[in-house]
């Protein structure tokens, strides 16, 4: 668990796509977002006050956040003076970086002699359990997608959100680096061991109020040939009673796959439902979630009704149309 | 690569069954099995050679094998003392057991010293890439199963032993640590990080001879909750061209998971065919392995029969009959 509020870094972002971690959690946990820290050059800008690292103390920050990707994989010298001048300052740091802050000796030291944490979210802390397939008391969500990256943790996230207006009980449950540092924890699943893979899905959506919805951020594709397993260890572990399936339109090939066609949302609708029936019979596709940022609003809308019309499922593009009818199918069920 | 011939220690195994590691590989490499090397107290006799470290350094062993499951999961100081006897003869040492070989501070500081490898073949040695998806040359059969523990291991070990008799080029490929240490090298699957399992896969059975089988050792199942992921990784790793289907008749619950029935032969084929369809839409069952191990030879013989004759595939228990029917089936591909 990551303290909270957070201070942004950042850095020397080249534009604002390079700062998009931090754009999350500005997007989606506002409360925990109370400034941002821009080195010179930074093209990046979240619309936050500008925040020495003094003032953030003052305002009650405990947690810099590395919200911005670095170049070259290397953490560079004008990083680390502001690093270490956050631990200095009584703050912990939390990185979404592949190179690790505990692996520079400077952060390591500094933050020892400190007692401040070093939040490495790539890396699990916990020693996940093999998982037993009980059923858990809650109701789960989970979104499953046509290929990597079309949008899952966002149709989470706005369910989340969508369920929450209605009076709905609901939490996001994170499990990739960026979820991780919005919510300020969760599971780094494509980091987990092979055989606990399903376990750590079950620990972090446990027993739970009858009434109340966890949302589980979707890693992958069954249809991934790199990543499926992590995906089936998803669907399996999270045991879900709902499925939204989620894709992106005109797409030429799976992510990083120049060979594989995406599948139709039909037989992402198959597979999947036969997937999670095999922990959870009673297991509902109850939506579809389009990502329909490359097209204009008549289009996207067009295509939301053409599919809802063939495949007999609420449609929406939930970043740009809300996810309350999604919210209603779960509600529903 | 573990260095072979080998010597089998079997410590003081309190039974045959502690020593299947041992009897594993005497039964599927037994060119590899030079001796054995038994403490006061062993039950366990592979019908071996005693050998002691100096008379087994005399026959060309390489490497003294851990054979052997070891109690209360503690390295005991008669084992230690057999083991730092065997390093400092020049003999490297191979261990599948859950606590490392390398943790034991005697054993790390003498191997260091002598030059000697320590094998702990339960923890991945390489750092495997992430999967690229693309077919290779050569072909792969995968054994999938019902269940855990059904006789994947043994099912891909027959074919190899029934292909390689046809004259037929094979090689059995170890994703376990049993298998790993009959054959000497392998993929540790269940203790890949996530997003490595598939590549592991790829790694493991590369571009080969257009007429040489891999047989893949299987892991899992894809209905088995705990480990379905693993399971899935394998398959899209693996880019089957075969699979046969493997089932432990009469089983109560699949293994740990006392809420969950078996699936049926059909269940079987029809999911992992649709699995390994999105990455060799060629792909097909050959075969079923059935593991008879509790029903009496006649017993055995009509189930298979029945099997067969519901099922319309080549059906045998590999152990008990043989695997000729399946290699011929995988020969007529």
């Amino acid at each position: 668990m990551i303290e909270r509020p957070y201070l942004l870094f950042l850095g020397d972002a080249p534009d604002k796509l390079a700062a998009k971690v931090a754009q999350g959690i500005r997007d989606w946990r506002p409360d925990n977002a109370v400034g941002q820290l821009r080195l010179p050059g930074c093209k990046a800008d979240l619309g936050l006050p500008d925040l020495s690292i003094g003032e953030a103390v003052e305002a009650g920050v405990k947690t810099l956040v590395i919200g911005v990707a670095n170049r070259g994989g290397v953490i560079s010298p004008a990083w680390k003076t502001v690093l270490i001048e956050a631990l200095e300052a009584g703050l912990d740091i939390a990185s979404g970086l592949h190179n690790l802050l505990r692996d520079e000796p400077e952060l390591a030291e500094r933050a020892r002699e400190r007692g401040r944490q070093l939040h490495d979210v790539r890396v699990p802390s916990v020693a996940y359990p093999i998982a037993n397939g009980r059923p858990r008391t809650g109701k789960r969500v989970l979104a499953v997608g046509t290929d990597c990256s079309v949008g899952k943790m966002y149709t989470a996230l706005c369910l989340e959100k969508a369920l929450t207006e209605k009076g709905v009980k609901a939490t996001f449950r994170a499990t990739g680096q960026t979820g991780i540092l919005i919510t300020g924890e969760g599971v780094p699943l494509d980091a987990v061991i092979a055989d606990f893979m399903a376990g750590s899905i079950e620990y972090l959506t446990p027993d739970n109020e009858p009434d109340h919805w966890d949302l589980i951020e979707g890693q992958g594709s069954l249809f991934h040939a790199s990543y499926s397993g992590v995906t089936l260890a998803l669907i399996h572990g999270g045991h879900p009673d709902a499925l939204v399936l989620c894709d992106e339109p005109g797409r030429p090939h799976m992510r990083g796959l120049p060979d594989y066609r995406l599948p139709s949302l039909e037989a992402l609708r198959d597979l999947a439902l036969s997937m999670a029936r095999i922990v959870n019979p009673d297991c509902k596709v109850v939506g579809i979630s389009l990502n329909t940022s490359a097209l204009d609003d008549e289009a996207a809308l067009k295509l939301c009704e053409e599919t809802e019309a063939r495949m007999g499922l609420p449609t929406v593009d939930p970043f740009r149309h809300g996810a309350k009818r999604l919210a209603d199918a779960l509600d529903g069920l």
